[in-house]
C-alpha cells in the first residue's frame, strides 16, 4: 500500500488540509500526518526526513505559511519528492508563503502546488505514486472523468439560472 | 531506460532550460525536448498530452513565460506529474509566470518550481522516477554529497578571501 | 440578433458575471453562457471554441481565476476575439487572474478587462459588435449619455450631504 | 478599407509599437498614427476621440506608460472599442502601466492587451474588424496556421541541438 | 475666504472623503465638493478643471479608485495644484489607485497622499493655501501643537493598561 | 535587571503589542512603554532616543504602520539597537509597513521583525540582552524546548483528528 | 523672488533631481539644494526643517530611496508643504521608496510625486508658489502650451516615420 | 575580543557580504565567515548553529537569496542572535529573499536588515555587542559623528554643483 506523509507547521493549518488527507484515502493511499515545525522542532523535522524513507514514505507534503521554510527543510535531508503548499497566513495575502516554498536553489527543489492547494497536493503525490502503482493511473484516469461530469452537471443547472435573467 | 519529455513554449528559452536536458541525461535518463506553444500550437499540445503516457513518457517538464499556460494545458489532458518551469520574460521580474503556472484550480496539480529553475525540474522528475527505478534513488543520494562536498570546498576557498581583509 | 457566448471557469463566478448577461441582454444581444474548465474540462473548451464562430458566436467574453487560463485557451482554437474577466479569488487579490489573462504571448491576444469587470466586458463587446451592427453604436451612444445623467443626479444629491457638515 | 488609429503618449514608445503599425498593414489595414498625450494635449485627445468615427476609424489602439491614462481618456469620449497597450517604463516594471490601463471603472472598458504588447493589440483590432469584413477573418486563420507553422519549425530545429547534448 | 474643490469620481467614495470637508471646515476654508467622473462625465471634469481658477478655486483635490485618471485628467486641463487621494477599492488593496494616481508623466503633477488618506488631502491643501493666507499657517502650528499634545495623553492613558499586564 | 522600551506609533496598535509585553514580563525584563509618533511629536521622539542609554533602556523596541519612519528615526539618535516592528494597517497589507521599516540606508539598521510579529520582537531582544545576561540564555534555551514540546502535544492530538476521517 | 529648498538624502541622487533645479530657476525661483540625511544627519534635518520658514523658504522638496523618510521627517518639524520624491533605488524598483514617502498617517502629509519624478516635483512648487505669486500661474499656462506644441511637433515627425514602414 | 560567525548560503554572494566583514573588523570584532547552505548542507548549518554559542560566537549573521532559509535554519537550532540578509537575486528583485528572511513564525525571530543590507547587519551586530562591550557603544558613537560629518562634507560639495546650473 502506497504511502504518504502529510506534515504541517502547525495545527492550525489542518482544516486547509484536511481535503489533502480525504483525497489521498480517496485513491486507497495510507496517510501520515504530523504537526512538525520547521523552526520550533528543527531535530524533529530533520529525523523525520531523514527516516522518511526508511519507514516506507514514498512521497512528503510539507505545508507552511508566512517564511515557508518546512518544505525546503524536509527537502534539504531527503531524496523523496516533497510537495509545498503554501498556507495563506494573515498579511501578504499568501505571496510570502508561496515565494518562501518554490523559490528553491539549485539542488533541492520543491514542487510547490497554489496557496492553500491541499487538494491538489495530494492529487501531486497521487499522480507520482502512479509511476509505481499501475491502478493509481488509471484512478486518476477516472477522477479526471468524474470531474469533468461534474463540470458539465454545472453547466446544465447554469442554463436555468440564465434564462431566468 | 525512464524517459521525460521537456516542452517549452519559445525556443528563446532553451538556453536557460540547457541545464534540464544534462542533469537529465547525467542521471541516464531519456530526453525527448519540444518547442510546443499551449496558445499557437494548442493541438499539438493536446496530442503530445495525449499521447504523452503511451509513447512511454512518464514525467512531463513544461517550461513557458508571461501568462504561462503551457504546464497547465498539458496537465489537462494528461495524468501524468507535469512540473512547470516559469520562465523570467521581459517584464514583471517573473510573477507573472510564476503566478500562471503555480495558481492552478483543484483538480489539476502542476508542480511548480522557481523561476527559471531549470536544474531542480530535472531534479524533481528524477526524484518522482526513483519511485519506480531504485538506482535513482541512489544516485540522488550521490549527488546531494557531491553537492555537500562543493559547498564545503568553496567555504574553504573562501577562508583565503576573508583572511585578506 | 448578434450573439456572444460567456463562458465561466466555475459556477461559483456567476454571482460576479451576472451584470454581463444583464448588460447583454439589455442591448439586445443573445447570451449563450456555459461553464467550461481549461483544466477539467479541456476537450470540451477546445470544441466549443472551434465550433464558435460557426454557431453563430461572434465574440466570447471568458472569466476565470487563480491561473485564468480560460481566456487563452479559447483564443488559441479561435480567431474571434476573446474577452477576458480576471475574477478575484481568495488569495492574491486577483494579481493572479489579472496576470495570467493579460500576458498573453504575441501571437495570441485576450482583450481583458478589470478584476471582476463583468459589466465591462459585456460593454466590450457591445462595442465589437456595433462595428457590425450600426444600431449598437447609437445604444452605446445613448448609454454613455445615461451614465453622465446619473452622474449628475449624485452630484445634485451630494450638495445636500456636503451643506450638512 | 478597414481603418485603425494607432495613438501613443510619446514617440518615444515608437519603437515598441512599431509592430502594431507592420501587422496591421500585413492585413491590409489603413494605419493613422499619432502622438497625443493625455495630460499634455487633453485637447487634442478628446477632439481625437470625439471625431474619430465621423473620421472612419473603427478601432482605436492606445499606448501609454507610467500613470497610462491615455486610452482610458479616449474610451471616456467615444463608443468604438479602444485597446490599451501597457508601457512598460523606467520603474514597476510595467505594473504601473498595466493596472493604469487595465482597471477601468464600470461603464468605460478598455481591451487591455500584455505589458508592451503592441503586436497583440494589432491582432486584436483585426479580430474585431473581422466582425464586419469577412476576410480578415479568413487571414487571421492563416495566420494562426502560419504561427503553428513556424512553431514546428522550431521544434525541428530544437532537436539537434538538443542531441548535440 | 480661500476655497477649495474636492471632487469624487463617484458618489461611493464620500463617506471616506468626509474627514477632508470636515477638516477643510475646520481650518475656515470655504469647500465645494462635487462628483465628476473623469470615464463617464469627461466633458464635465473638463469644464470643470477649465473654470476652477476663474471660479474662484485655488487647490483641488481629487478622489478616485481602480485605474483613478480623475486627478490627472483635471491636472491636464488647469494649472492649479491638484491632489490626489487613491481610493481603495475592492481588488489590489489600493495599489492600482496609488499607481494610477501618483505615477503621472513629465509636465503634469499630481500631488498624492496615501490611500484612502482624505484627511492629509485636505491638511496639503492648508499648507498651499498657507503660502497665501498667513493666519493658515498660524492654524497649522496650532493644529500640529493639537496632536502632540493628543499623542502625549494617548501616552498617559497606556501607561495604566501596561501596568496591568 | 534588564530594560526595554517598547514605543509604538499609536495606541490603536497596543492589542497587537499585547504579547510583546507579556513575553519580555515572562524573562523578568523591565518594560517601559510608550506611544510616540515619529511624525505628531517628533520632539519627543529624539528627546526618548537620545535619552534611552542614559535611561537605563538597554533595546529598544519600535511598532509602527503604513509609512512606519518610528524606528528608523529612533535609530538615526541612538546606538542601541532598535527592533522594528511593521504593523499592518488598512491597505496594502502590511508590505508598506515592513519596507518603511526594514530598507534602511547603510549606517543606521533597525532590526526588522514580521509583520504584526510582536512576540519575536520581544524575543530578539531578550537574545540580545543574554548577551549580556547569562540568565536570559538559559531561560531561552528552555523557552525553545518548551516551544517543542507544545508542537509535540498537538501533533499528538491531531492524531485523533486524521484517524476520525 | 520666491525660493524652493531642494533636499535629498544623498549626494548620488542630484543627477536624478537636476532637472528639478533646472525647472525652479527656469520660472525664476530660488533654489537652495542640500544633502541632508533623516538617519545619518537627523539633528540637521530637524534644524533645517524648523528654520527653514523663517529662513524664506516657501516650499521643501525632499528625495530619498529605499526606506525614504527624507520628507516625512521634514514635514514633521514644518508646517510648510513638503514635496516627496521617491528615488528608485538597486532593489524593489522604486516600490519602497514610494510606499514609504506617500503613505504617510494622519496629520502629516507629504505631497507624492511619481519615482524619480524630480521636473513633477518642481513643477508642483511652482503650482503652489502661483497662489501667491501670480506672474507664477501665467508662466506655468505657457509652460502647458508649450508642452503642447512639443508633442504637436513630435506627432507631425511621427508621420514620416510610420508612413516609411 | 568579541565575535561575530557571517554565515553565507553562496560564495558568489561574498561580494555583497565584503563590506560586512570590513565593517565588523574595523570596530575590532574577530570575524568568522562560512559558505554554509541551508539546503545543500543541512547537517553542517545544524551543527554550526548548535556549536556556535559554544564556540565563542555571540552573534550570527546570516546572508541568503530566493527562499531564503538560512536565517531561519540557524535560528531555529541556537538562541544566539541571528541576523538575516536578505539577497536581491536574478527574479523578484530581492522581495522573495526578504519576505523569506523576515516572515519568520512566532517563537523563532530574525533580526531582518535591507536587500543586500551587509553593512548595517555588521552594524547592528557592533550594537548587540555593546550591551556587553561598552567600548563598543562609544566607537558606535564615534561611527554616527563620523557620518554625520561626512554628510557634511557632501552638502557642501553640492553647492557648487548646484551653483553651475
Amino acid at each position: 500500500m502506497p504511502r504518504v506523509a502529510l506534515i504541517m507547521g502547525s495545527d492550525s493549518d489542518f482544516p486547509v488540509l484536511k481535503s489533502a488527507v480525504e483525497t489521498l484515502k480517496q485513491f486507497g493511499i495510507e496517510v501520515e500526518a504530523h504537526v512538525i515545525s520547521a523552526h520550533r522542532t528543527p531535530k524533529r523535522a530533520e529525523e523525520f526526513a531523514l527516516g522518511a524513507a526508511g519507514n516506507g514514505i514514498e512521497v512528503i507534503i510539507a505545508a507552511a505559511g508566512k517564511a515557508a521554510h518546512l518544505a525546503g527543510v524536509l527537502a534539504a535531508h531527503t531524496a523523496l519528492p516533497v510537495i509545498g503548499v503554501p498556507i495563506k497566513s494573515s498579511a501578504m495575502d499568501g505571496l510570502d508563503s508561496l515565494l518562501s516554498t518554490v523559490q528553491m536553489p539549485d539542488g533541492v527543489p520543491v514542487a510547490t502546488v497554489a496557496i492553500n492547494g491541499a487538494r491538489n497536493a495530494a492529487l501531486l503525490a497521487v499522480q507520482m505514486l502512479s509511476l509505481r502503482y499501475d491502478d493509481l493511473y488509471k484512478k486518476l484516469l477516472e477522477y479526471k472523468e468524474e470531474m469533468a461530469v461534474a463540470v458539465e452537471r454545472k453547466d446544465a443547472a447554469l442554463q436555468e439560472e440564465v434564462a431566468g435573467i
